[in-house]
């Protein structure tokens, strides 16, 4: 699937290290591997124990972070927390780039968040009301206004008290001159793992990030709990009470690396055992299976495999288109110009075609890879998508927008078929999806959130369709 | 296989668009397509009928032409030429970024290169010895120079006479105010395709350069072939007699994208016969096979496919390494810090694993990934290559170097797997290549160049050992 | 004189524009009349009645403002506010760039600061310590947190009541999506000038700023006076009880431009006196009459006008040194490798020179002049300085560090002539200088702060040798 | 005078250096020292002995060469030759930046040229036509392809040879890894000195690179002279028989920098006695006397010593205008929005003001200082030019473009007068202007140039109004 276009943006990774006189490297190479839950920016905040420092910029980790830059952070080595942030249409920017650092003279605080807060707008008129004054339009500002206002004695307790008021999907990685905390929203709808490299402790939000820099897995963070790092090693809290955890089911299907693993269960895995499932719930007579690179080739294999008709590649995508790409005009289009995705004609001419996909918002992206293939000489497409129909908005960090922009909420199985010109279309049940995945509905201890298929939001949503920079 | 690791570098691609109001456009959409074949730099020169007009950089297509870019070329819309370049070690640069411009007052000359001239030190010495001034160290540019001096009343004439005195392999695309000439080498060892857009011509180095503007097929351009597209309309002839056509295996191993056809002959589907002809060959106890992304995938697939073993993505590419990406320190490598490359721990821990792998030029690349499936787990990692030992340097444009960095020239398959750390270690054979692929023996018609596999040269080697920058 | 070698550093200079279509563009062409008062970073606010944008960098305005910046803030034509800010030595960066843009559900502001606060630190711990966030380690920042926390119903209440706890040296210029307000300190340190364009209204720090664009000069901003400007038009009133002016002597002997009018005082006329009254004091016997370009050039004038030593140019700048320039090695230096400054060898050699200088702060950079014009072959080099000694730091806004830099604060003038090499040395005295410009002692009415020179400083100096970024 | 409004573009400088461990770096200051000569463009080509290396750019010296750049360029200490391009109009680029370096199997070659060649259009016709090929548009590759293709057995006979060729001004420093030339033409049109530091060897167009880099002036090399500086230490000989030199009259009245000696004449003296001269040529009634910014500062003080009217700035240029400064649109420049240059209205308002010029090539810049200083107040404004009228094109390398565009070739002085608006108007006579200089009529020993006055050629100039890059 092709995120640009469809529109379902990836929702931003955070990694924090410490104890590691590389700290700084090793959040950069972490940060790497979270590169593909967001390419907009992103950002470095290390300690060398008595003063933070902060380089940031847009773009990506490999363009932000030169060799000179890495080398002012790293004689800071000790801790270092980080942030990828995905591209969003309009807002962003510099100033919104993660983490976020707050100087003052009682001390630094730096903040990355990965997740979306739903009562962010209320609490930042409040804090405006009483004279604050923010840096940026992010929602993730707000948690640093409550802290320092909070007037605590310790951080813990001021952080404890202020992720008591806000409410929300959240993953936090938090980092002062001396301490770096974790935070994970009660619901747990953010995945965030914590590794160790030696005696240095390391935290991101997938397991690649350990994999990378070759740490050891050692549990992922509980819904609720605040895990404390500082020279005296680590401790652990739970600020709320106890909640069944509602991991997101799209990070398996399509956010996550195929190498990372979420409770335990790896993505790729996940994704062929999708794919698995939709041949049992689509039963189609065809010669080929493809998938739409990258993101649905497990499932496409997994798809192959249990139908036994054979795996191609029968679409390839250009590694090389980044933001600078110029597009064709709509002459060149229409002359048959294309862009990311081209058909593989020697695969596909003659073909009945079996296209596995991961999931569609608006349709339109669909319905181009559909022309395409049959442009290309298949004789039939078949569409299988490894999820079910996405109908609701999603509030906790993925860039769904509204209601009206996906076409499941509005339009019948078959008439997103004719609409995209598919020869079937068949979308995976949800059922089907949790028994595939292998974690329980939501509600059930380690369940998963599928508001986005079913509409049952694990929170209440305060500032629903109000306008946020969400990360 | 990485090439960036291993040292076999791809070789530079060429394009031409006669008789397009975008043709500018339409090169640049095919250089694009052509971006495996040379990151290093990529030009475009144009011609609006009376005046030729360049602009080349270094870096990516993406990179160089920006949007104001292509609005001063697509001015001059009639026809274009483009070029993307390869990354070579140390030469190179901008100046020897093509297609190369040559303004005189007698009138305009651009040529684009790919392959590589196996006498050219000797005839730019001769050159240079009548006072002739190079701008390039590349042996591109003898053939301008041949043309220039050569004094035949028509551009054709020159350009025939001057190829008589060239050997190696090569595509040229010429331009000139008014005509466009394309010509193959006498052995055909490098691709070259013609395609149709409307009443506009189009050639490439690969048959996905026409795809992707939506061209049609034509032809294959011929062994010994030169073709005239002017405002006359297309004409071509033979300035050489016709010799059988030995076209590089390596395109199809390696180096073209797998939705090119080259002789009619699929590369993803040639690859995935590689595969399964391994499968004929290299028969392993396993629970997994892999391949290394992105080349080796389809092989990989092939394998499994003929075997029951199930594909699984054991390796995972990081996409977004680029020239900017901070190698890690050799401590931090020890601690086991990873770069473009990680394998998936959920999928290989435990399991006995078969991982397949297009090629090995200096065995180092396999080595360090046989060692990461092992420390991610692999009980046994069995690696199959699906091309013969590599023993000889290739003359023709792929830069193998010299061959004492080939271990297959010195050291045995057994010592090579030792080497790398492998249970075991099966190359295909060469009667298997030329089989799954398709294409016969050089010598025959519709022969194929396996000179670094046999060293059984097409043509005469004079410049052996000399440095000069190939493409 | 030679700022950058001699640590005398320039000190900001602002702008506002009220009421013009092309608000952005006429702050473009002031603050590039300003560039001589900052060149480390500027930045344009404007307002175009509903929303703020802002634009800002580092390094010069036409660096930072490219056609395409304008274009997007020109969108927006109804008012601008913009700055330049001082190179400092460490601290600085992007974001403490003025303008400071403070966005807010109640509104945005502006503000733009040429001074420096002396009770910043004491206000900015307090308010950090009730949980206010600063962005920025400016001093400026303070007097927007004042006015945001302030709770008065109007902006001017709030700025008011606000600067009624700010001590020091200011001249503001503030900006909101609908009102523009001007502010100068009680002692009026810093010069602010307002202008008419047509209908429109521009202040600035230089009355050459209004002559750029053509404006018409209407008054000074007096000590303690609040303007209010907004599309009701314009009104005054004051804050503080009148004190007499205590302008900044040295605006008249180095930092503003020689075509400014301060307190209707022109700056070249002023500095063509100093030079005459420097003829008065000092009697020397010479052949030629130098200066040190460009600051100096108009008291070497005055000097040889009423002296009737022939004026010549004995040093010449070079005018393309920039921030970019590769400092020679100290191999090189003793060679006699040269900078900025060149003498002029035709015109010295085996002369009596009079060197004109307008102030020494720590003697390097004359000492450095002095050996030039010796090797280059004068025979005796007098230096007469147009300024009396600088003893005391300045509070106000100039860069003069600490006291310990200051030659003039523990050497006497026989000491400093020794180690400056010079055959002679003269300074002004104080009330020669104050004789010269025209303007009486501080205290009286029109009166100058001389407190660089004399000690006096007409305000409490709360932070006396803290730390902070100043402008 | 304001050379980039007038169309009087400065001309190119090129420097030398031989057996200085530090040659890049003398270079380097050396070319900054000539920046005034030429702002388009600038390179360094270095000899380690056996290895010519090369690094050029567009833009200032300063934005070209970085440290780093420098750093590559320093290995290779021992020789170096650099060259300053003046900006032109449309022309030019990367490819026409000099030095050129031409590499080839017999060794490599590198030109660096001020001046003009008058029949290099009629030998590039002659060369292209037997097969050479040009890199360039420039007629500096002219002597390159003569000397290559000259087939002498040492470069210095290949030199002298290609020299008798050749016609025009020029200025050649010559470098090749072993040896560097010199080269003056026939009539010494152009300024080139020979200065030494310790043992090494510095050559340039003016004495100001030598006082720079602190070498020793030893003298101006000679019309037709060649001068071959190696290990074996330095030979001069006369490519062509003795001529009376020719200097350009412009070098003393405008391009030089006023503390360059050429010929052993100051600059600023000879325009300090241009001004003394205008002093007894035009007698004025006035208050004050101006000179426009920067070059003809000196000659208005000449003409205020003369006459006892008082010298003042009434006149003031922005430093920092550069390459993208924003132009004024019509509108705003209606409004009275100013550029480069300013009035100072506390000097010249209720003035008689004289306003010293060194020239007038179309007027339009003169029109519009005289409208700047009346609207400033100005009463009366008289001007004064220090050089004659210019009625006739250079050939020899400055940018005064075609006849048509010279007011003072169609226009008598009164119609100029009343075109710019001024109540009178002075031009300098050709003979006062020699006198005042110093040196003699073309023809004589020791003569100038002034055929942009009389129309007197030195030379025959073959390419009349052809076009070509001069340089």
């Amino acid at each position: 699937m092709l995120a640009e276009i469809k529109g379902l943006n990836e929702e931003c990774g955070v990694v924090g290290v410490w104890g590691h006189p590389d700290a700084a490297q090793l959040a950069y190479y972490g940060l790497h591997s979270l590169q593909h839950r967001g390419q907009e920016g992103a950002g470095i905040v290390t300690t060398d124990g008595s003063k933070l420092s902060i380089s940031k910029g847009e773009g990506l980790v490999t363009e932000i972070f030169t060799a000179e830059k890495m080398k002012e952070l790293s004689g800071s080595g000790k801790a270092a927390i980080g942030h990828v942030r995905y591209a969003t249409a309009g807002g962003g920017g510099y100033q919104n780039v993660q983490p976020f650092l707050f100087q003052s003279i009682t001390g630094g605080l730096a903040l990355a968040h990965n997740g979306n807060l739903v009562n962010a707008t209320q609490l930042k008129a409040q804090l405006e009301g009483q004279g604050s004054i923010f840096q940026t339009t992010s929602d993730t500002e707000v948690l640093a206004h409550l802290i320092k206002r909070s007037g605590f004695p310790t951080l813990k307790e001021s952080v404890k008290n202020s992720l008591s008021l806000i409410k929300g999907a959240y993953a936090f990685v938090i980092l002062t001159e001396t301490e770096m905390i974790l935070a994970l929203d009660p619901h747990g709808l953010r995945p965030l793992s914590l590794g160790k490299i030696g005696d240095a402790y390391i935290a991101a939000s997938e397991t690649c990030a350990l994999d990378i820099v070759g740490a050891e897995f050692v549990r992922d963070i509980e819904p609720g709990e605040l895990v404390v790092i500082n020279d005296e090693g680590i401790t652990s809290e739970f600020f709320s009470k106890s909640s069944q955890r509602a991991m997101c089911a799209m990070e398996y299907v399509y956010f996550s690396r195929p190498d990372s693993n979420i409770d335990g269960i790896n993505v790729h895995t996940a994704r062929k055992n999708l794919g698995k499932q939709l041949a049992k719930e689509a039963k189609i007579e065809a010669d080929v299976v493809t998938g739409v690179p990258d993101s649905s080739i497990s499932a496409a294999i997994g798809y192959a495999e249990a139908t036994g008709i054979p795996y191609e590649m029968g679409l390839i995508k250009n590694r090389y288109v980044g933001r600078t790409f110029i597009q064709p005009s709509q002459s060149l289009r229409e002359q048959g110009v294309k862009m990311k995705l081209s058909p593989v004609r020697g695969v596909v001419e003659g073909k009945r075609v079996v296209m596995v996909d991961d999931s569609i918002v608006r349709g339109t992206t669909s319905r181009r890879i559909v022309n395409m293939l049959k442009d290309a000489g298949a004789k039939e497409v078949h569409v299988v998508i490894s999820s079910p129909p996405i109908k609701n908005p999603c509030f906790y960090g993925i860039d769904t927008s509204t209601t009206s922009e996906l076409i499941a909420s509005s339009k019948s199985i078959e008439e997103i078929r004719e609409l995209i010109g598919a020869d079937s279309l068949t979308f995976l049940s949800v059922e089907g999806m949790v028994e595939a995945i292998g974690r329980p509905f939501a509600g059930e201890t380690r369940g998963s959130c599928l508001a986005c298929f079913t509409g049952n939001y694990p929170t209440e949503v305060y500032d629903y369709e109000l306008e946020t920079v969400k990360c």
